[in-house]
């Protein structure tokens, strides 16, 4: 099935973000057979260039005529973007990974784990959705657990960095913190407003990431019924009880959860740690005080497992756990590419014909 | 029983710590009915001065002997001075109000949150001691809960200032932080290794607070079962399933916490909020985007709570919620003064003939 020599024209869809940065440097660490580098953004950014195996290659508008002999789109730049130009880009013959929230929890689109549940790629048609970040790193630890022991109910507290809200994120946390510095010295000194966050994020948590949710799922956040939406998804678990708390913490890199679970069958920490390092995905911290953190996850590849541990509020079948992950690399790019690299392994950068993803 | 007209020498043990110049200050605030006010602290600090009413009184060493004649210690300086030095203040007919953890969970000394189990003081033989502000804050939320329909389980994640290790911890976060900032300048720029905490603070997360446990509690820190024994113990909830994950966070004073309760008896988010905001301890925030953040909190008395929501995890029986308090204030001098207030309401500020504390 694999088509070894094939090589791929392979369009970024905004590749001056900072999800788009990660993914061009990406494809040139894992040596993805690229033909052509075809990197998009708006107009705004048209004309800059993007370093890719120590070449200039110009950034070019996204227009629906930009995908022509495109064969794979790496797409991350917001969901509005996608609604618009993914649907023009597998018109005319190119397979999307997209990574934005839009396609996500759509019938005819795959929501795919690298290492996961890869086999849901053979359904795409023409296009194949990556998680959220704080969904992502949860699916490796969780896949593998719920294969020792079927998982009834998960809690999950999400201790995420500014870098998920991009750049801009990352700017305002630097700048506010810089500001609150010179404010110690001198009570005068200006404080700017938040712009990207809701509240000043210097030294602070926000407990709101994206909007807030009505009806059945009142009092919730978008991002957090995206981790119990997703995860019910990719696991194939849509009857798995599953609760969130998402919030914002003043760290750049790197997304840090407080997992409980709790399982059918009683499943020990040793057992669990066993399983868990056995995943080429994931490196368990076993030792108690050699715990991760998110400064030192950021710029890896895996996912960190530590504190492992007997859950006292359910000490017969429970577990607790504390995963940590760069939200940049495994929480979206790194994942991106590996989708890419599973759907040429599997020979299927092809949209398949008379199927197609009905409007949304 | 009150001695309205009474007036108390009161120490205040570790008076030049933290803890230490914010008990001084609420004392004043408070005008709680002090004849003379009596710093201790360690040879070290001997001979400095705290400014108390517009005054400046000298700080005088804590020995044994510093004790004679002081009506109420109010104590601050860490569990192994009050193992060594409470015993001779109450030796001396001081009563105590204990903030370190040496004597909270002892059988013959009351665990004491004002307005939580005020009653339980009265069973005091000369030591009453303050939980730890984790702990602290979850009180007044959860003893109101708990009278609506009784807690089945609590799952509490905390996101925690680094006040809560002292000005040291301050310290060491501003000037780690400073130096971080100054990297991204030039990346040659020096980074200190860190001391206070056990690994770089500045943007960084830290799951491990205080040392780890082992036997039954294997994989837990000393901060983590500080919140189980001590919930169960004030709430006088023995049987009470409930776990924690204490992080420390980047963030200069209040501790937040994300919370979910399973309930014996269905209690909606509307009940919760309204049962909540009867209490005059705490502020709900009913409004989904107007959520308590630390910097909110901080220098405010009461404990706020927000984001009372449905647990889509448990929707019929269970509830979510995030709790954030001053830990200086509420969770650590504010109490400490209240109790004092409450022993002195109660004419409890004796030592009581021939009960003592037993040795420990």
């Amino acid at each position: 099935m694999a088509s070894p020599d094939r090589q791929y024209t392979v369009a970024i869809l905004g590749a001056t973000g900072l999800v788009g940065s990660h993914l061009i440097s990406i494809l040139e660490e894992r040596n993805f057979p690229v033909k052509t580098l075809v990197p998009l953004a708006s107009g705004k950014s048209a004309g800059q260039s993007v370093r890719f195996k120590n070449e200039n290659v110009t950034v070019v508008e996204a227009t629906p005529d930009a995908f022509d002999g495109v064969d794979i789109v790496l797409a991350s730049a917001g969901a509005s973007v996608s609604k618009l130009l993914i649907p023009e880009a597998v018109k005319r013959g190119a397979v999307v990974v997209d990574n934005t929230s839009f396609f996500r929890m759509h019938p005819d689109v795959p929501l795919v784990v690298a290492g996961v549940n890869n086999d849901d790629l053979k359904k795409h048609r023409g296009i194949v959705a990556n998680p959220n970040c704080s969904t992502m790193q949860l699916m490796p630890v969780l896949k593998t657990l719920n294969q020792l022991s079927p998982m009834k109910r998960v809690i999950v507290s999400t201790y995420q960095s500014v870098s998920g809200a991009g750049k801009k994120g990352i700017d305002e946390l630097l700048e506010s913190t810089a500001e609150f510095l010179r404010r110690t010295e001198d009570p005068q000194a200006p404080m700017s407003d938040p712009k990207v966050f809701q509240r000043p994020i210097a030294f602070n948590l926000i407990p709101h990431i994206d909007v807030f949710m009505d009806g059945d799922e009142e009092g919730y956040t978008k991002e957090e019924t995206k981790i119990i939406h997703e995860t019910r998804k990719i696991l194939h678990r849509p009857d798995l009880l599953i609760s969130a708390t998402a919030v914002r913490v003043p760290v750049m890199v790197g997304h840090s959860e407080a997992v409980t679970i709790d399982f059918e069958i009683p499943v020990s920490p040793k057992q669990a740690t066993e399983a868990l390092a056995k995943n080429p995905d994931i490196i368990v911290r076993s030792e108690n005080t050699d715990y991760p953190t998110p400064v030192e996850a950021t710029g890896k590849d895996p996912v960190y497992v530590g504190r492992i541990r007997r859950d006292l509020s359910n000490p017969k079948t429970g577990l607790c756990l504390w995963v940590v992950a760069d939200n940049l690399r495994i929480g979206a790019a790194l994942n991106t590419v590996r989708l890419a690299e599973e759907l040429a392994k599997m020979d299927l950068v092809r949209v398949p014909e008379g199927k197609t993803v009905a409007a949304v």
